[in-house]
């Protein structure tokens, strides 16, 4: 069976293991990465059990708990080099995020990262509200985004106002890190624990 | 449609709206809870929007940030009254397990939490070393049963030999805790965060 150059590097940059060995691995595999892996393993060539899992990016995780231990939260932010993950500026941007995400509990990050139904469903919602409310069916849609865009405002994490200062959105908060600081820089994921609440 | 009282309790729970209300509510949806919900905030009765999520469990959130702030963990710790909560000794447990989980990043907390695949395929894998080394069947079982025990010690947070103790695993401490608190306790859930690594 053939095996290609890209198949056989990227086995060796997870185990490791030397080229031949990989292309063998490959080979006795039928080009199948995860069974490679095992044959490898039971060889006793690499002991590799996870994926090497780290990509490019820089970064810092915040975290903020409540004084009394019944909220938790980290927040991975990540920028282009470490010299300015450990820059004061941006740690301080990483403390307040992670209070701004203590004290609202937002679902998500942007407003593109809410799940659609649930976007539908609040619509609809809306709408009926508005026609409850006997509104003719043209300026509907208008309100329909009006409070759309407030239940944005309230869910997710960019375009809530920022509890230390409400005439910024955290987006805005980005934008001026950004400029100030002069790379790139994003807020990738987020947790919220707070103690004996209901998980799926 | 006949509604019962259980339901119309349940829906008064989550929305504080009075019982006619939620009858009414769950009358005019067939029954269906999240049609209710949603009548009920239609009608500008509910507002609530989020599950009631609290369950009676006390405890803590414990946190560890790596000192360079590459690293992070959450982890809650349960017990059965905020008292307990409070001591010194539960506190100490969760920032030592928090550093634990830092430390050694394990997969899950106990081994039944590990997916049944993933189990099977690392038998599968001692098997085949085990014969690969010249082992006669009879003695590839004892060996795979032998090796899995170890796999749960590296993977299994309650299984791991304590980092500042190694006589010690996660699990006796805890029994330890019980003993010296009076409270059953328990680690319900944590997450560890890395700077930069992959995520599904």
């Amino acid at each position: 069976m053939e095996i290609s150059a890209k198949q056989v590097k990227e086995l060796r940059d997870k185990t490791g293991a030397g080229m031949m060995d990989c292309k063998k691995a490959l080979q006795s595999s039928g080009g199948d990465e995860q069974k490679a892996l095992n044959w490898l393993r039971e060889k006793g060539i690499s002991k590799a059990q996870k994926r090497t899992d780290r990509e490019a990016s820089e970064g810092v995780i915040g975290s903020y708990v409540h004084m009394n231990g019944k909220i938790g939260v980290l927040v991975e932010i990540n920028c282009e080099t470490d010299f300015v993950a450990k820059s004061d500026k941006f740690q301080e941007f990483a403390k307040n995020v992670s209070m701004q995400i203590a004290a609202t509990s937002p679902v998500c990050i942007g407003p593109e990262d809410l799940p659609a139904e649930l976007v539908e469903q609040e619509k609809e919602v809306y709408a009926n509200q508005a026609r409850g409310e006997g509104k003719p069916e043209d300026v509907v849609e208008k309100i329909v985004q009006g409070r759309l865009k407030k239940y944005y405002k309230e869910v997710c994490l960019l375009e809530q106002p920022f509890i230390k200062d409400d005439s910024l959105r955290i987006q805005d908060l980005i934008n001026e890190l950004t400029a100030v600081l002069g790379e790139k820089m994003s807020i990738r994921r987020f947790v919220r624990m707070q103690v004996g609440e209901a998980t799926e």
